[in-house]
């Protein structure tokens, strides 16, 4: 299929490394290189390839030669910035996951690339992105379901930061669970309203500073408004050694469940479930798959936004049409 | 959103019948007419409904006003001849689903609809049709995974049917079952290679002629090559009633699994898994999605064949783009 997709990568935390990992596995694309506000840590860390500081514009967009970039920024402070920023220079894919702004981001960024004559392709990753696709899906043919999101068991960054915010704690660790019962009750087909603390219970790793309070520290977690008052948290004390071998991962999994009826009142149900060894890895492969679909539909002449739901899967694909026809149909 | 879509049903069995009702309970579609090559049984059976005989082109041709026509004859005889010929008059959606002709199927209905200016939707429904985008998907994002499929627990009408031709056989009911054994291997991250008889067994409810060999009829189904050999069948004499009672309905369901790892050698998994208690009602759901999306992208100009793997999802859905990016992403 010619030349391999040069992929830059701006921003290189936890997903910009995922998404460095994920370029190397695919055949079809290549590293062109990474943007960082703090480019002397990035070219220690990250040995031989060209980094380029986030201020030097001239720099690298003269000499990086990218034919996308992926933006690896947080949600909450550098993608609503970094988004319209370099979707003038770049066609773009970023994970922004702040669910409730996501049809503002889309505008902002579907007018500035539209004006660039770029694409960018927004909030993708696993929710939203897979999920969302999932939850699409089974509502287009099965009108009236109902769609059930749960998350984990796995590691949740803003819950475990929230946590350390708490006096007399040197490190956290929240793990978010889904209830089983829940889930069976979803998959039984009985379409029920679940609260919050019916859906999700959460279980956290405190490493206590020494002679600190571990009664209060609890309680402090277990009421925090917003992360973890609606849930039933567990909060387990232990040891800096612990914490290090055992909770150093970023495991996450999820399910997105739809049920609804056909007919007369047939049972119609779908279940979709991941489960990642790695968040941030599993998260770079799925941008890295959009930074595909963005070069090919960039070469169809397309501009402006795009979600997961507005590109056919097949571009996603390094194989061809006659391929997946053939082997994956 | 305008006026509604209307939709002709080429074939009235089981999945004509699923379709009727997906259209009832999708608000954006309506039925415009059925056309049969068994128009007087139709007729009798859809009262009310404009009824046209297959072989007169001229009638329906000129009065249906269809937007689309769902194609819902079987693969093995009637959609190789329907699709070509129907492609020439209509947007067209079928479930043409003998895997391994997809890519032969493809070429005939992309070249007669292009032919025609026409869009034909192929091979779509759950298996191929969502299940396809689901293996595509996964194998977009992690290069090197091994994916899966199991189906059932759910009737098989081509295995129902084959043993009802053993000698002394009155009725017959196949159960494919996926081995729970090798499902859970799968989930566990190891990617086995599973022997057909490894992934699923099968159960046969029989209703034997009075005075008929049980012991022989057991014995040739068993052993019946293609259908029954490779798998370890189990099969059990019941009386009609009971047949009547417990078996009357065309469950399904399926599982798709695909097993990689991301950078080190982290576990990624994604598992779809979907239920249907009625088969046909389903497959009609899904088609009637996809006729929306037909319309939608004759709309655009497009015009081929096309799979599910080409179309954007968000065409499947009943509502807009703001409306889906605020509730579902």
């Amino acid at each position: 299929m010619g030349s391999r997709i040069r992929i830059a990568i701006v921003g290189y935390g936890n997903v910009g490394r995922g998404v460095r990992h994920a370029i190397a596995a695919a055949a079809d694309t290549e590293l062109a290189g990474i943007i960082s506000r703090d480019a002397e840590r990035v070219k220690r860390e990250a040995g031989g390839l060209p980094v380029y500081a986030k201020e030097d514009e001239k720099s690298w967009s003269a000499k990086l030669g990218a034919d996308v970039a992926i933006l690896c920024g947080g949600s909450a402070v550098d993608l609503p910035q970094q988004g319209p920023y370099f979707a003038r220079f770049f066609h773009t894919v970023d994970s922004f996951d702040t669910h409730h702004d996501i049809p503002d981001y889309f505008r902002t960024m579907d007018g500035t690339a539209r004006k660039a004559g770029k694409v960018s392709v927004i909030s993708t990753g696993w929710d939203p992105g897979l999920f969302s696709l999932q939850r699409v899906l089974t509502d287009a043919f099965l009108p009236g379901s109902a769609h059930y999101t749960f998350w984990g068991k796995g590691v949740s960054q803003g819950h475990s930061d929230a946590a350390r915010h708490v006096k007399g704690v040197k490190d956290a660790r929240q793990y978010t669970i889904p209830i089983e019962k829940a889930l069976e009750r979803v998959r039984s087909g009985e379409n029920p309203e679940l609260s919050t603390r019916e859906k999700h219970r959460r279980l956290v790793y405190i490493v206590a500073e020494q002679g600190a309070d571990r009664e209060r520290i609890a309680g402090e977690i277990r009421e925090m408004p917003n992360y973890y008052a609606d849930y039933d948290t567990e909060v387990v004390f232990i040891g800096e050694e612990e914490m290090k071998r055992d909770h150093a991962a970023y495991p996450h999994a999820g399910f997105v469940l739809a049920s609804g009826r056909t007919g007369d009142g047939n049972k119609a149900l779908t279940e979709y479930r991941c489960e990642w060894g790695s968040n941030p890895e599993a998260t770079g492969c799925i941008l890295v798959a959009h930074a595909r679909a963005a070069v090919r539909l960039a070469r169809e002449g397309r501009k402006g936004a795009f979600t997961i739901l507005d590109i056919p899967p097949a571009y996603l694909s390094a194989r061809d049409g006659d391929e997946l026809r053939r082997s994956f149909m």
